[in-house]
């Protein structure tokens, strides 16, 4: 079996988002990349999580051909693949369809910088991509919802905003790792949740200065980062 | 015993609404049909979830005759009698006060068709019953909330929206199996869910584009269904 | 050791609204009593409710005296007695500080009859307290607040709205027995939220007509009953 | 070891915020002093709940000096420091980023004294920091941060309101005891989450009265309490 330690890690960043309660039945996919051998392990389409083992993810190439194992990938593989494409820096992405962070997507409204737990982890406003046109929904749907992420991060550094809620869908992830890709999809979970909060007390509620904003970013991110024992 | 293997699925389906936390105390059930025999299955009226048994169950006719069973049937057995007459294409039917949905009920709004979550289930919005008139309540009310659904659904598919919610009420869900109906009920609560805040968040959130719409509901149903396993 | 079985009765309605999610730390308090013996069982105050016994309940007579027990009375032990004096067809009062019911409390706004949920338990809207004047909360404070209800109730019949919002306080809720008035808090949080979340989304909601109204509490209620196994 | 006696309570004090919810991942920390010898014991930095054991807290002086321990202190030591410098009543001080109490924060908005719960802990409102200053947040941020609170205490008695939003950021709570504070930062939580409620469903309800408010809150604190077995 190829790819084993790759399989473990996608496999936990799967039953992450489970246990977090990010995910309602099987409403969510998770994957990961070998940069080496430019291959990604990617959840199958609609089977149970707590059935799923190591050895039923699907291994496909950057192309999404499959090139190990007998159940279909998540149909969401080819957004997973623009991604993989696009950002070399990232080694996993999650999508879930978990509650606050949909609910913006289906608002279509960013989510703005309100408080230090959402700098800890967003560099500024979590972005919503565009709608998609009728063409790009009927040909390609899936490869075009990768697309228009990108179009949203067009000349941007995606680990500066680890996550984009896809207008009308749901969030997407990444991290450096599956599990780091896991970790942001909790929290952006949570920062949706808290910006919800904040603006139905107080709709005019203002968003955090450049400085706190910078101050958080920087203190768990980047080369001067002092949270945790690094 | 009759029917063993129906009154299976339909405990079930009454223990899943429950684990999914769609219940309170005994505020729903669940039932189904043996079409060949023309029999239904429903939970007994009043019952503690966590006693209920296989042969706790009441089977009927679809006139609402006990054809065996010792208990009371559920006081909304004509709802689903009348559900089962009119749409031939289901078997199951599952009655929640489920909190969002029924929130909506209560509000008398139809859910609309905000995000990919729920155009992969309902093929439109979740659609609301007229309320009924004081005579249709005195009498035969649990068979005329039946009728009020009937006519909200009046020349349409049945299956292309599994659910409703009766105004002032609560919804009703239904599938090919109780199965499905009872996981139409858990989808139902969540995209009420979804609803309830995108919209708190942006009140004029646009519903999404009939592409859009189709290309979610037809990946998952009908005939070019490509969704899991499939 | 006196009234054994009306303590063991106590003590489970106690228990149930922790187990419901209706208590904080030690935020409630459920007694009953023995109409016989004209004696209160009633929980001790600041107990955590893992370490409660029946032998820790107190009980009081009417006026409040310590008939038997080692502990001090929940300080609300006088708004319970004023109840327990002025409707006599009660066994149980239960008060508990529960998000959604003390929402409307605070508020100080009663909960319409928005479903029939709602009306499967209370016959009309949840009525709120006005609130004490300050010379009724300097002296006699928790006397005063079972006036305070009283007066609210003047001319009506508590046990077809067992229950009632203390203005900037939370509810007070009742039943013949302490399982039902404990049942009818649980409720009462129900339908608070299900009318929190209805007005939400349509801040003009009806109120469901007098004719579902009547059907759904006489279906429960009263000697044309006919929900559950009776 | 050093304060082993303090350090399991600091350790327990921790432990419960996350039992009670209010943290996510490691975005809180609870620390405790002992006032004799002018150390305190705080959390470590970043390092999981699970795997905390008294050994791991760090032990500072009142200049945030490590006198004893391996690991790096939480980041937010010096605004514990500067709270146990300037408020000589109190032994415990806790941080969490939990839910509500953290969107009124970001809202940047007072919690109202709208109810019995929130006046049996705090007298009057909770109140909110200002913003700090580029230079504040450039420059010792968490110090600053300890300062901003101190501002905005100036006068009062700081066990009158035993905690306080950061603007911006998410609430501080302290009390005589680790295990205290933590337990009004619970209090403080379910304070918000009720005020948020309460004003969705009436936005101009009404603070309860000086004479409520003063009720509640010395039945519970003070020379006068009576709330409990004391």
């Amino acid at each position: 079996m190829m790819l084993e330690s790759l399989r473990k890690e996608v496999l936990e960043a799967n039953l992450e988002v489970v246990r977090r309660g990010l995910v309602l039945y099987t409403f969510g996919n998770a994957s990961g990349i070998s940069r080496a051998e430019g291959l990604v392990a990617i959840k199958p389409s609609g089977v149970p999580y707590d059935a799923l083992r190591p050895e039923h993810l699907v291994i496909t190439d950057l192309d999404g051909r499959v090139v190990e194992g007998n159940l279909k990938p998540s149909s969401d593989l080819a957004t997973h693949l623009v991604l993989y494409r696009a950002f070399p820096a990232i080694g996993g992405v999650v999508h879930t369809h978990s509650r606050y962070a949909t609910a913006w997507a289906q608002a279509g409204r960013e989510i703005p910088c309100l408080g230090t737990t959402h700098a800890d982890y967003f560099h500024g406003s979590v972005p919503v991509t565009d709608a998609l046109h009728p063409q790009e929904i009927e040909t390609d749907y899936e490869w075009n919802t990768g697309q228009v992420i990108l179009r949203r991060f067009a000349g941007t550094d995606p680990m500066a905003r680890p996550g984009v809620l896809v207008t009308g869908h749901a969030p997407f992830c990444w991290g450096r790792t599956p599990a780091e890709a896991a970790h942001n999809a909790v929290v952006l979970e949570e920062i949706a949740c808290l910006a919800y909060h904040a603006l139905t007390i107080n709709p005019s509620a203002l968003t955090i200065s450049d400085a706190l904003r910078d101050k958080h970013f920087l203190r768990k991110h980047g080369p001067t980062a002092s949270y945790g024992q690094k």
